[in-house]
């Protein structure tokens, strides 16, 4: 058995340099990922998770992971839910995209409205609560992605209809 | 030298089976892979390009393709479009999410307008055309994805702001 060769280069056809294999030709493609998540509110109120995993341990996030393969963006977002508050939510309608170029990742965040206040602190929490607005954490806020979706969220509370925010753009 | 193992297992504190290595417990992630696309219009009329490539080799799509590492979504459309059409884009929005959750793939559809109305031949196609609506050729579009975004678009024509589509869903 022979350790499988790799080298650089442009693949027929294409513009950018791939992780090429030397024997067959194969080629590896790397793709940037998808994160799927949800601002939700309660009466006016933020669900929140204060994360148990690194990285930023310690630190509060809104529900939102990586999105698992043969899942839809809306399932996906359940599911984070689900996973890390032990809540049901109901989407209205996407937020925004935000673009994390740097590290090729796609953050799709929804709003959501929570189905009812029952939740719990799911096995990636530390805690799980619902603050009024006056009293989100600020300082102690695991993303930037996540402040930027909070003070998103606000711009359009109460509009049924409109247009995601785009980051970087608006 | 020796030849990875991998065996299908849930790794700690997940709940998907995933393939980790034998020897030193690395996970290999897999993930939904983002396809990034455009509605262009030129003065009412629809630019679409004859494919050159597999699959769907000699139908009609819109300029669309994956995301590439450290590019942000709208970038990906810009560059599709040189690409396929080789003609500049302005974005007006996101006109929808299309979810393929059987092949794990997320399109983020928008809808633009050409900045002028010149175009070519890209590499990846056999003709562009602009389309007037009546002219378009339903019977030979590539995907349904391509048949959902140009409907879709119809809906919303004029608007200046709507919130975006989702398939499943509307």
């Amino acid at each position: 058995l022979k350790r499988p060769s790799f080298s650089k280069r442009i693949p027929p056809g294409e513009q950018i340099e791939r992780l090429v294999c030397d024997d067959c030709g194969w080629v590896h493609y790397v793709n940037p990922k998808i994160v799927v998540g949800a601002v939700a509110t309660w009466e006016e109120r933020y669900l929140l998770c204060l994360r148990a995993i690194e990285p930023r341990r310690g630190k509060w996030t809104i529900p939102a992971g990586f999105l698992e393969e043969n899942e839809t963006t809306e399932e996906g977002v359940l599911r984070e839910a689900r996973e890390e508050a032990c809540v049901e939510l109901e989407i209205e309608g996407l937020l925004g995209i935000y673009n994390v170029a740097r590290v090729s990742q796609v953050q799709l965040l929804y709003k959501a409205v929570l189905k009812s206040p029952e939740f719990d602190i799911g096995e990636e929490s530390l805690d799980v609560r619902l603050f009024a607005w006056d009293e989100i954490p600020w300082d102690e806020i695991a993303f930037s992605s996540v402040d930027w979706a909070l003070r998103r969220h606000r711009l359009v509370a109460g509009r049924e209809e409109f247009p995601p925010f785009s980051f970087p753009g608006s």
